[in-house]
């Protein structure tokens, strides 16, 4: 009688409220109650650490990633090999400035990813620009053997923090290079974090061929400050030492699971975020948690026992950081295979609370995410909007014209507290909201394998 | 030239996005750029720290309060005397439970707030309890001389965590009188929290005359969970001490800031949060947050020489968490001094990232609060609906009946790791978070001086 009852109200359930919506509480039930996303990013965090591309730790991370995903019992466990750019901040970083009055101020520095050393200790007089625009216009005259200052605050009245780091991302990627044209000895920049304080944020720069290379590092932003305030009164020298390099590159992987589609097997929707990160903290937001929600989104689906019509395939890409190897390799590998893919989505925004979904895509497949809106009425996710997919997704726009890419849009406020920071630790992320990202992207999952045709 | 350019801009931003556009950009750089919020906050936390109603921190905040409304320029800052209970903690607070192996293990337990102390050491035998309605049908024969022990967990499941929060009040609120009426010597209940951690959650509960008062206490949930695994195995027996007490009632003050309205200024539009907090913790997220929202609210009008219509009044509540005599005395010497009340506002749910804003409220309120939503399309609000406005200034409705009751919706997901808890800290409120929750309540209060007929 009881089982009846519950059989009675089990389908009027569902005839009320749609199978999705069942599937859809189940997962965030699965998440919620029996997640395994939070031991998972504490053992990635804590057991391996940082884990940027060609160390050690990468290595370990996708042995890691391998060995726990083969116990989820997915139908394809395999790595893909890459080649990957190997560049190591060495032991020794440190940094002061003196003002003409002889005071030392120690700073907090870290060399940009893919710097040079100083080849011993460095040191100039300083030169200050608010932005890379700044000092294009300089004199080379006026720079020649300084150190060139980029001293570009993020705007925090930018609502969307990512808006507000695309503007000084300039200062980063360029900077060695557009000092170095003037010939400056050495570029020093405000790092690219919203809260003053005197965690230094790293990042990846580049070089040209043409042009000399200086050593590149970045300051905490309250040390920027007070660097600028030095300025104001006088001459400030900076001195600092950095014995990082680049070595030959080195053998990687990208790290995939798949569940085979049942209907589609051919067709593959492949979702996932990247595995190595900046040796600095533990890469918990930036991409742990990204990593960890997709192979969480899988192992729920796999779970509740659910059949996809598509092949469901987690990509844990290796290399997002400083050359974008994983994304660039997985999407000509998998083109040359033949293979069909026919959308991506990627989590790369950190592990915070969950908002909705964008998508790099035409009108046509913007109208198609805001369907999804109404699936996620009770589950507090309110964008569906165009939008960017992810760096490693990127580039299977070219092999595959025409798919839409999706991006997972957590709350940006905390990010640039922490984004390539040594405070993005495991204890910045808070269980609950890494548990409903996770949840967020595999009912996202499971509503794709539905509604594509 | 460059004057008259800068002129012609600003005209044409005008027409193009509307004087309220620029009004509430203004006062969203101001609260990002200038903001004093997060200092406000931390001297409340810092400097004085927790305050429970009747204590000598509580008096200092009010104190503390005053002094700084006093420095805004506001037209008018006042006390408002009222009379608050007077509880404390006392010095001895130590718990262990005991298995019949004799293996004794130390929990950690806060009293709840306005029990009765144990009279030196109280030890008894433990039966469980799930929920209060479990308890109401126990017979009285099984639970005579016991120390029951409620242990209903928060569901995880909801997404919206206050209605979990809700679901288990009554452990909490109703534990003691139930458990009394059946004989028991002692209640002891699982923390109204979510994670699974250490942090004991206290918070109000009463007596009733008619039943015998017994000592009631709060377990932090790991606690919980051990304490019911080791009842699995067998009887075990729990020891503690407790030496809280019930004071005569004190004297304390709703803290109260003005501008006047400028063409309606006998109409009020009061909004606020509560100055007193748990004796845990700091009182950070509550409510520390929610006066200092307010108070930066106003603050950012002044600064900017905004000029009500209405007068604008923020209030800091005294004593929301252990009686609201501050709610309730507020409203009934502003209805006897014949004041006109218009509409309310509360902010009392910590000082997360912004969502948006609920009403207490008719139909055609809500529908009044919708036409809110296109003035923050900018600034990721998006919740605008029917809700809850707050304790302190609920009794405002018998008083002014109709009065559209408004309550600021920050994001829910990490409150009930905090609420109660020695981990309110100001170390737990992220600054760019507190100060988009003052932009966002000086800007609606702004809107709402605007729209308000």
């Amino acid at each position: 009688m009881k089982h009846l009852l519950s059989a009675c109200i089990l389908s009027l359930s569902i005839v009320l409220f749609g199978q999705d919506s069942l599937m859809i509480r189940s997962i965030y039930d699965e998440a919620l109650l029996r997640g395994q996303s939070y031991e998972n990013l504490r053992q990635l965090c804590k057991n391996i650490g940082p884990r940027l591309s060609g160390s050690t730790e990468a290595q370990m991370a996708v042995e890691w990633s391998q060995a726990k995903m083969n116990t989820y019992g997915f139908d394809r466990v395999y790595l893909q090999e890459i080649k990957v750019p190997h560049w190591e901040r060495g032991t020794k970083e440190s940094a002061w400035f003196r003002t003409s009055d002889g005071q030392l101020t120690k700073v907090h520095l870290l060399a940009l990813g893919g710097s040079i050393g100083t080849n011993g200790t460095m040191e100039g007089e300083v030169i200050e620009f608010k932005t890379i625009d700044e000092l294009k216009k300089a004199k080379a005259s006026k720079i020649k053997g300084k150190i060139v200052f980029l001293n570009q605050a993020m705007d925090a009245t930018q609502i969307q923090t990512f808006k507000a780091y695309g503007a000084c991302y300039a200062i980063r990627g360029n900077g060695a290079v557009e000092a170095g044209k003037l010939g400056a000895k050495a570029v020093i920049i405000r790092s690219l974090g919203l809260p003053e304080d005197v965690h230094p944020h790293t990042g990846s720069m580049h070089y040209e061929d043409s042009v000399e290379r200086i050593p590149a590092g970045a300051l905490a932003t309250a040390d920027a400050s007070a660097l600028s305030a030095a300025l104001e009164k006088g001459t400030v020298r900076f001195i600092f030492e950095m014995d990082c390099r680049v070595f030959p590159d080195a053998t990687s992987y990208n790290v995939i699971a798949e569940i085979r589609g049942s209907e589609k097997p051919e067709e593959i929707i492949v979702f996932g975020g990247h595995l190595d990160s900046w040796d600095a903290g533990e890469g918990a937001h930036d991409d742990g948690a990204g990593v960890i929600h997709c192979l969480e989104a899988l192992r729920i689906l796999k779970e509740l026992n659910y059949k996809p019509k598509h092949t469901l395939r987690v990509v844990f890409f290796m290399n997002e950081e400083n050359g974008n190897m994983g994304g660039k390799s997985y999407s000509s590998i998998v083109k040359s295979a033949g293979e069909k893919h026919v959308a991506a989505l990627e989590s790369d925004r950190g592990g915070f609370v969950p908002r909705g979904f964008g998508v790099d895509g035409s009108d046509a497949q913007v109208a198609f995410l805001q369907t999804f809106a109404p699936n996620y009425k009770n589950y507090d996710l309110h964008v569906f909007e165009k939008g960017y997919g992810g760096v490693d997704i990127g580039p299977l726009k070219e092999q595959y014209p025409g798919i839409p890419l999706f991006g997972f849009v957590p709350d940006s406020q905390r990010y640039f507290d922490y984004h390539h920071a040594p405070s993005d630790v495991f204890e910045s992320v808070n269980k609950r909201e890494l548990e409903l990202g996770a949840a967020a992207i595999s009912s996202f999952v499971y509503l794709l394998d539905l509604k594509l045709k």
